[in-house]
């Protein structure tokens, strides 16, 4: 690729170099900017921000075209985004973003997300970062609301920024453009997923257990959250930071400071 | 273990079953209530809120005592608290601790931390939760003042609690103890990772990456992080929460909102 005037794009997913939500992403952004791409081998999802330190990382080139080149590696998303600005990037990228990912990463799901792990690697690295999802896991999900929407979401980042230290969550709902509602910046909705894990027996007489589990959204219908706009048929942008210190409890826990 | 009106204390940890910081810490706990570890494996740090998806998880039973049954499971310190919760603890525990981690957890590095995903966890369920850190690597380490204040700041939250969706960082300096200063309520200080891959070739001709770093303080000697308080000889002690949104940008990404 040579270093053109054009923006640097570093682009990351956790379902995979193959995912079409990736290629949607890419086909996306491609004429407005120089496109590298790094992403997991494999599906890697529910990794959230972990790091491979014990493997070393291998990289491999999988295409090159003029303003586009993909990389595979077999790592994290968060790897992706880290051996993508210290090795494979030419220069700081202007914008990093993760996804578009096959299902939804709203509320609490933020924190299980390999998807919004890359885009928080990069955000921590001081470039303006975006994880995007779309609320089906379908590998045949209809991405043209993101195609059209996201387009218009990324323009202006492109042109505007973001505010220092801060990412942006994207989700979109499945719906049809008709009934569309428009884009919604909200707060992370209070929420917890309640696991149900299921007891098996293998062939062999041993015990093993899958996780399955569902969300439970502990709000009161409160219309400023990112679970409601989605259920009403809005985008959802929560900008989310990485300072994770709770200020109101600082006080709260006075009790627990002392000097000797 | 017979049900008893002893507390239940769920503990995991991130460098595995087997680590020294977690006998201290069983140790440290051991008469104050019934303990049920649920522990990987093996050691899995950097795995910060990871779960396991694509494998069934293993449930080990490698000892039972009067009130302490140890697990082992070859998942992540999340998986751990979730099976731990759902399938291993006669009802909900009064408190999930995680650690004592074999290095610091301090300032960003909760973002890549197993031991602070594990406690973020219980958290997320509703229970006062604790993530307890040693900065210092070594598997000879003096686990000594962790032992003492950690006993305290156990007793204290034990007794106390935690103001709700909070969840507790803390970090214990490698010091003498006549030069150990105390224990401070913090914030988490601002700072990054900076990474440097090392390029290898292997054997065969192939390229490969090792993930290394060195972490860079962006405070300007604030003395109220946890970074200037583990430098100064003192326990840092950061309040924690799973709302991830910055309130604070809302406002300024106005211009992202649009109704159709």
């Amino acid at each position: 690729m040579n270093r053109s005037n054009r923006p640097l794009i570093l682009v990351t997913n956790d379902d995979g170099y193959f995912a079409p939500g990736l290629k949607v992403l890419i086909d996306m952004i491609k004429p407005y900017g120089d496109i590298i791409v790094v992403a997991p081998e494999q599906g890697v999802s529910g990794m959230s921000h972990a790091i491979t330190i014990k493997v070393p990382l291998r990289v491999v080139k999988i295409n090159e075209e003029e303003n586009l080149i993909i990389y595979k590696i077999n790592g994290t998303p968060v790897d992706c985004v880290k051996i993508g600005l210290n090795q494979l990037c030419p220069r700081k990228p202007d914008m990093v973003l993760s996804g578009i990912n096959h299902g939804s990463n709203s509320s609490i799901s933020i924190i299980y997300s390999g998807t919004m792990g890359g885009a928080l690697e990069g955000c921590l690295n001081g470039i303006p970062s975006i994880g995007f999802s779309l609320c089906s896991h379908s590998m045949n999900a209809d991405f043209n609301l993101v195609k059209k929407y996201g387009l218009t979401i990324f323009l202006d980042i492109l042109k505007n920024g973001i505010p220092d230290k801060t990412c942006l969550n994207i989700n979109f709902p499945i719906t049809k453009e008709k009934d569309f509602k428009g884009v919604k910046v909200c707060r992370q909705a209070k929420g917890v997923w309640k696991e149900e894990y299921e007891k098996r027996t293998d062939p062999h007489g041993g015990t093993y257990y899958w996780l399955t589990g569902s969300f439970n959204n502990q709000e009161n219908g409160s219309t400023d959250t990112d679970e409601w706009a989605l259920a009403n048929n809005y985008a959802s942008i929560v900008p989310v930071k990485t300072d994770f210190t709770d200020f109101d409890s600082i006080a709260l826990l006075s009790n627990l400071n002392y000097e000797l």
